[in-house]
């Protein structure tokens, strides 16, 4: 028997549903927030994401050299793609140019829970405007989008990395003092971050303060504690774009939190998180920010931002919070009693498929019983039994799988009971 | 700039459109017959490919190992994936299972016009039966998917290996003889045929007689010429199965052709291919059949029937047809005049888009004369202007984008215009 790749999935029927279920959803959101999709190869040359990333990326990637010697990769995301997509071919479109995707990703990750090798992002790039109610737009939609497929419990920070750089330029703080500090400020272990502080040479009122900054997510105190000119213009910026998400987004549920440090080499400004607190440790379902890339790969450049949404956490969240995906019910399925029945029942069935309708026939030559059977184990409406008697009426029997009534209806009035 | 890889495609929001249109409809028709889709992985282990189809399927494949040292490829096909998938876990399952799928999938060929290195496949699988009805149905099915998305010119031929492979035995002709035959007989080289038979030491007129059996499609010469009892039985299935086209799915459209010859070696019995002529000579759309590959993978043995189509080609023959694809509009432009105006036109835009209405809305403050003409480079059908005289009154300006016409109307009244 051959084995599944470790950290990959098959999907069965019932899963796929829900997938198409909140792959559509999610599609239609991006189209009325006029959006437009596009599409990019499952692999990319390595040094695309080498370029973005940096060498390191290369441990988390599948990587291949193909037989003319080209180093490629599956692609880890979609961000490089897309902006690998616009400067080859989308530069000349009118802006801002609206793009969204959804696309499988794949990583050399321990697999775990809401972590898989192969998973689905969608996500979206805004190219050609930095307006604050562009990126109001932007969150607003993330949110609407998990709103929409039907997830309750949701939380949203809103950070800026330019506020933070600015501080750690400030102190004078090293990159290597920088790399040591991102990651225990992003995981919120602000004692380490005070201690580390101190050992840098800040003094103890200016390391409190950054705590202070860091832990809060109240305006007023970063009007108090902001007090150079480039903080307290991201902080304006920052406060047009939550007054607009609460006034025209009708958005009120979401906290500034200038904590979010993930991507600081990338991200420029504005940076947002969605999670689901429902899914535990590996709750964020959504990320998102401003970013530089357009030039780094060759085009002109110009204001970029966009987001990830994380496809099998945001199915992963539902489930948890018991969502009501809709099931498919199978509406007629429809029993030749014999082998001369065959052809008619054939007939009936195609007739109702042409309206639409989802109609099942007996292809195993099984017998009334079986075939009731088999009907009631794949959830059937509606049963139609075709047999020789009632043929000669142009009669069949129906049989109403929820209550067991049966009646005979004439074949040419079976359409009118959809 | 970095370069896409070679073989493989970026879509435009144009093409995505047209492909989203075609997947749709083929998903509803796959759904209407009783099929239910269901996903596997991208890759598989390399062993999984190697068994279905032989060694020397490695040289089409992208192959890579991974980390743990593991060997994998990037799915050529999807069969085998359906197949391990059935085995490891869908066994279980009410019968007749009927499954399809949507998946991209990757062969290191030479690309050319409708061959891509990586390209999508829409196909199905039924588990379970051989009766045939149900392989009418599935022949019905493929043909009428294609001809619901649109294609106008299809050529549906039918053939069966059993009857083919019981004239090779009579003819008591070696493998390799018949290895040298297959591709011949594939490309309609019936007079190579002929002379490669002869050489072979068949006589004349047998020689003839599996010519004209292989270029007629006229059922009742196949009835004079065929006399073994296999060849005659597997004849009269095939008779029962057109006749099942022609009646229950009232599909006239087709030929019997014996010189299908691809894939002797996996496929049993029935085998079809739908053509779009339209496409030269890469105009094969469909290809299907009975097939066994559940024992080989350490499954319980039962008849297994599907086919694939090539969702690539499909839109090409769209394309070449001249299909009248839909194509979007937007439904609304918003644009303030001014910065002031910004916050009212957001309102107005997300009250627009909860009802579904495709609406967007000016993010570069640029002025009414600039974002008139982007709106009408982006297609909108209206615009909408709010202005500081005409808001006193609760009201915007409407310009109808065809006509050129503009009109005053109260915000709250809209929403009533759609």
């Amino acid at each position: 028997m051959f084995k599944i790749p470790r950290g990959t999935r098959d999907f069965t029927p019932e899963e796929m549903q829900r997938r198409r279920f909140v792959e559509g959803i999610m599609r239609n959101t991006f189209i009325v927030f006029g959006y437009k999709e596009i599409q990019t190869p499952t692999f990319e040359n390595l040094e695309l994401f080498k370029a973005k990333s940096g060498d390191t990326i290369i441990d988390e990637l599948y990587t291949f050299t193909d037989k003319g010697g080209r180093d490629l990769a599956l692609r880890p995301e979609l961000t490089a793609p897309v902006i690998r997509f616009y400067v080859d071919k989308l530069q000349m479109e009118p802006k801002p140019l609206k793009l969204f995707y959804f696309g499988n990703c794949y990583r050399y990750d321990r697999p775990q829970r809401g972590r898989y090798r192969e998973f689905m992002q969608a996500g979206c790039e805004i190219i050609g405007t930095d307006t604050t109610e562009a990126y109001a737009e932007l969150i607003a939609m993330a949110y609407k989008i998990l709103e929409n497929v039907g997830i309750k419990n949701l939380v949203l920070n809103i950070g800026n990395l330019n506020i933070l750089s600015s501080i750690f330029s400030r102190f004078n703080l090293s990159k290597d003092q920088q790399k040591y500090l991102t990651p225990l400020i992003d995981k919120s272990l602000f004692e380490d971050v005070f201690t580390a502080l101190i050992d840098f040479g800040i003094k103890n009122e200016e390391a409190r303060n950054l705590i202070e900054i860091l832990k809060t997510s109240d305006i007023k105190k970063f009007e108090n504690l902001l007090n150079d000119t480039a903080s307290k213009k991201e902080l304006l910026e920052l406060k047009k774009i939550t007054d607009t998400l609460k006034k025209s987004f009708e958005i009120k549920n979401f906290q500034i939190k200038l904590s979010i440090v993930r991507g600081i080499d990338y991200y420029k400004g504005l940076v947002f998180e969605i999670e689901a607190p429902s899914l535990g440790a590996e709750k964020q379902l959504c990320g998102g920010g401003a970013y530089e890339l357009i030039s780094l790969f060759g085009g002109k450049d110009t204001p970029t931002a966009g987001f990830a949404i994380g496809f099998d956490r945001t199915i992963l969240a539902l489930e948890q919070e018991n969502f009501p995906f809709p099931t498919s019910k199978l509406n007629v399925f429809i029993i030749p009693v014999n082998e001369e029945m065959i052809s008619k029942s054939l007939e009936i069935t195609q007739n109702l498929r042409k309206k639409g309708i989802l109609t099942d026939v007996d292809l195993l030559r099984r017998g009334i019983s079986k075939s009731l059977k088999y009907a009631s184990s794949i959830n059937t409406t509606k049963v139609i039994i075709v047999g020789p008697k009632e043929l000669e009426q142009d009669s069949v029997t129906i049989r109403d799988m929820m209550t067991g009534k049966q009646e005979i209806v004439k074949i040419k009035n079976i359409q009118k009971m959809y």
